[in-house]
């Protein structure tokens, strides 16, 4: 790190830049240009380059912020209270699938070591899931996976671990109501996820709502095992909780032995559907994690990979930069009835955009959601986009896909996981531990600062771009070969090397009874 | 379990009654009452006892039901599908507190031995609590809380446990929606539940929109330690993850020393916060196990203690029955707010009570949701009905108390310990594993063959009131005496036995982002 003052320009119409600085600079600090701060400008906040009227458009990403509140001088602070917020774009005169495409040429000969599924999937890691039809077997579910990890796993080497489903859906709940669709199909597509191996089992109550049959939605999952996949508690069969456990046990043990007889095979880069998300994220996440990440994911697509980025909120106030890189009119429609599905959402609880960003991404220097949308939206590269998803759907493609899920970390893992996800990237600037039991979530710092503080959580400093160490292009080929390191097992992501994994969180928009 | 075929009819204007025999019985079965079973009738499911011509009422508890779809003969199977719903009682024309007061003696003399609170409340329990206030930190408040149980804990036995209270809120949700106030006062209310003994602490990633400090509704909570009783995960002072473990287990640990100290003292059955609640409920539940609750909760009332019914769904059909039984007129409007307010958040989801009840339900012979609404009520005894709370608020007064929740079980047992509960009764006939980390659960079985089947996870055997082997009375003496036993940790519920607890689930009607 140099003590050198330096900022960060985006785009060459941009009239505000962000400081790069740990702890920011003083009043007084002149930078290579010729600019002089005004006052003090904490890390990753902006600075204004041109003297600002009041009312004046703030730009950044070549991209209008907002307008100022006031008039700010040249070398001066700019925060969120300097800026009023711009409306959303509007959805009526959008450009469809207007960008011309890029013919980038295909990426051959990568590949990563995973475990071939019957259905043509492949998994990064080799695990027995047991789904469970409703939170109220919860506790019996967790009793188990316990002794399934302590008696039963160590005789079956070959297979990671043994995840439980659980969550808060099931019963209680208005399981006809219109939006109940996004929960269910969220939990029989998880079930597919290609980490599970197609052999999962579900734990059933027995007189819940989502009843567990439901829950495997093809016969490709209990046609290789001699029972239906399915313990209901309630089973007759059940004298008490110790029959219950056992149960669960014997039909864990069946899996777990079919699993361990795989063995990792090689497996086109093709095979990796990977998930992109970014969370507590900073001004710096905008110009350094996520550009690396779009180049990385930009690799990903010429090398036949699937790629999903998500965030509805977070990329709503930048659709008008989406839509045209839609690669059919249709595909640009799908990604505004998400739009507008969530808009209306929002207002259905008298809520709105304003709710993002939160005041750690403020903090962080990022002053609304449009700031926030723009540079989220680098995580997706310069692909066409050539699918969208509704929360949950299953992909069914290769190349840049519009996963469309809410921003909150562990909702929209859970529903990456549901589409199909098999490895995730997830940038951060004000530093989480987020992880997921059910694929390896490689965790990319803004910072270079966070990344040598929490050196045993960050996977990957992407703040060498902002102070000159390192390109975007360096950055993004290095996330590349992790990525296909991490889906091959031959390394270990800090989250899963310390067992640190989020809940399985749900979206259901629907109420509950 | 006698072998001669019974039925259960409730009130004397009833036309149809509900088989006791397990198994049901077959057609031709002829009861002493000269009834003859004109087909087979499943145990639970109502049997006419006239010639019901179609759109009949159809009668039970003194009640109507619904009307018949078609014909049924007397002796014929009544079951969901024969019966119409009627519409919800109206709110516009409800008797507000017109019942006369009964005046019920004083109990005096009942106690348990309870861990007394600074605040005047009494603990069931002696817990260290570890609240959070983002989804985010789950996984290391997981990986620091089983080092806790292992490293710290069995250094101060007169602790119990403790307990993470994790939970998918605190962030990526819309923060200042109107109804965002409900997850977050359960939040804040559950760290004062009395099982945690004032002495909780929480811990924060330090970005949410859910700032820690808001968890911390009182000084008392903090004023007794050194510190501020919030661990920030990205506190600069935390040098990557083992950091994060070690400052959350310091502060564990003195919290631990000072929970250590307490004894279990004599305490009046006026500390008492009894939740009531059901959960895979049958059409016994309203003719064994929640009449014995009632009984119980009578006695309970008279000793001066707390008691909660809840589950707006499952009485809103019954609620013509209840506004009479308001202490005043503010109670009984406050009954209507409650429902009111039920009533149109199913409606904003494009849902309705018909959601409930479940399909075990019905499998259990509870037709439909009025017929489960005045099975439920049984719960509440026959006290007057001195407060009302809104979802999540704290208890402040003794008596019989309704606390609007919603019926699923897990998210109603969450704003009952929010409200301040410190043990729960919990009745269940189709049979649910279900228990709270916060406070210990017992669980009353419906049926005898429910007791028998699942003997190490049913706490109390109401089903002998079906077959004449106990009374109402004599059950509802039982139970009392055992929530006594139970609150003074003399005897272990299954759940606990067997450490079955379900997630902390929060009710958030608010969108998320
Ligand atoms: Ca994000
Ligand atoms: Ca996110
Ligand atoms: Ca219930
Ligand atoms: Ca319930
Ligand atoms: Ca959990």
């Amino acid at each position: 790190m140099t003590d050198k003052p330096l900022y960060i320009r985006v785009a060459d119409s941009d009239n505000v830049a962000i400081v790069v600085n740990p702890g920011g600079l003083p009043a007084g600090t002149r930078f290579e240009s010729g600019l002089v701060l005004k006052e003090h400008v904490p890390q990753g906040h902006k600075v204004a380059l041109e003297d600002l009227a009041e009312k004046a458009a703030v730009v950044r990403y070549g991209q209008i912020l907002g307008y100022t509140t006031r008039p700010i001088a040249r070398g001066g602070w700019i925060n969120e209270t300097m800026i009023h917020l711009p409306s959303a774009p509007g959805f009526d005169d959008l450009p469809l699938a207007t960008a011309p495409t890029l013919a980038q040429p295909p990426l051959e000969g990568y590949g990563f070591e995973g475990f071939r599924n019957a259905d043509g999937s492949a998994g990064t890691k080799n695990l027995l899931g047991i789904s469970t039809s409703v939170q109220c077997v919860a506790g019996v579910v967790d009793h188990a996976v316990k002794r399934i990890k302590d008696e039963l796993l160590p005789r079956f080497p070959n297979v990671d671990d043994v995840v439980a489903l659980n969550h808060a859906y099931g019963c209680g709940v208005a399981i006809n109501a219109p939006d109940a669709v996004i929960p269910i199909r969220t939990l029989q597509n998880l079930v597919l996820n290609p980490n599970l191996g197609g052999a999962v089992m579900v734990v059933a109550l027995g007189c819940e709502k989502l009843q567990p049959e439901r829950l495997l939605p093809t016969t490709a999952i209990t046609e290789a095992f001699d029972d239906s996949s399915i313990v209901r508690l309630q089973d007759e069969a059940h004298q008490g909780f110790g029959d219950m456990v056992a149960s669960i046990m014997a039909m864990a043990e069946k899996r777990l032995s079919v699993l361990n007889k795989r063995q990792r095979v090689h497996c086109p880069a093709s095979d990796l559907v990977v998930g992109l998300q970014c969370g507590g994220s900073d001004a710096f996440s905008g110009v350094t994690a996520n550009p690396a990440v779009g180049y990385a994911a930009d690799l990903l697509v010429r090398a036949g990979a699937t790629v999903m980025f998500s965030e509805v909120t977070e990329v709503r106030d930048a659709i008008h930069l989406l839509t045209p890189r839609a690669a059919t009119e249709e595909v640009a429609r799908a990604l505004i009835r998400e739009m507008d599905w969530y808009d209306r959402y929002l207002a259905g609880g008298s809520a709105d955009r304003s709710a993002n960003p939160s005041p750690g991404n403020k903090k962080g220097g990022l002053s609304n959601v449009v700031e926030k949308a723009l540079g989220s939206i680098a995580k997706s590269g310069t692909s066409p986009i050539v699918g969208v998803l509704s929360p949950g759907e299953r992909v069914d493609r290769k190349g840049l896909i519009y996963a469309a899920t809410p921003a909150s970390d562990f909702v929209c893992g859970t529903l990456q996981l549901a589409s199909g996800m098999n490895i995730e990237v997830f940038t951060t600037g004000r530093g989480t531990p987020y992880g997921l039991a059910m694929a390896p979530v490689i965790k990319v710092a803004t910072r270079t600062s966070l990344a040598q503080q929490w050196h045993d959580l960050m996977d990957l400093d992407a703040g060498r771009i902002a102070t000159g160490t390192a390109t975007i292009e360096e950055v993004g080929w290095e996330l590349f070969r992790l990525i296909l390191e991490v889906a091959s097992g031959r390394k270990k992501t800090w989250a899963d090397n310390w067992g640190l994994h989020n809940a399985l969180t749900l979206f259901n928009p629907a109420p509950i009874t």
